[in-house]
């Protein structure tokens, strides 16, 4: 069978959630998931590791205790870990993000947002 | 100062030599690299890691001994670690990698299209 490459556009058509990352392919030990988001997630942070967002679609902040960043499509930023940050945007926003295996979208803080982590599409 | 988000096409405006990966990010160990290509590469591979392309712009055909994976804008393509692969690509392209720190773009193979590492733009 010949090889065939992952389509951001084809799979996030498949889902329709927000903040529930959608893993897509994995490099190492790491994972590459996409994920819609609107509004306003919860305060968190990752102890042990970097978390890198890239823009595909709309407009997002990442809010910090003293600052913010703003991304447009084809912008990425990597937060570092340890940092507290909240994602946000008003309309919704469509996400790729790269992190290790295992790392759960809240971080420490465990709550309605918690998603199921390791799912595939 | 405001953190700033990496925007691609502004990073991508900065150089245009082929074949010749330029750090933007890190996360952990790992780097994201822009890199223009034009022609056919180098049949190579990378003993230890996996190697990842995503497409911004042109389209890239990733030719391996047994088969080949085209890849437009917003697609990407994850190259297990040891396989001998060469990338191609008619038109210019334009492509972020992402990769641990160190890996040489040639692999093991030295040739003349084997880049400085560790350029950040």
């Amino acid at each position: 069978m010949e090889p065939r490459a992952i389509n951001f556009k084809d799979k996030l058509a498949t889902f329709s959630e927000h903040w529930s990352p959608k893993v897509i392919a994995e490099m190492n030990n790491y994972q590459f998931k996409l994920v819609k988001v609107q509004g306003e997630f919860a305060w968190h942070d990752h102890p042990d590791t970097d978390e890198v967002f890239i823009v595909i679609s709309g407009n997002l902040e990442i809010e910090f205790r003293d600052s913010t960043v703003s991304l447009g499509p084809g912008e990425m930023y990597v937060v570092p870990k340890g940092v507290e940050h909240k994602p946000k945007s008003q309309q919704e926003c469509e996400i790729l993000l790269v992190e290790p295996r295992g790392v759960v979208n809240t971080g420490d803080v465990d709550g309605e947002l918690t998603a199921e982590n390791n799912v595939w599409i």
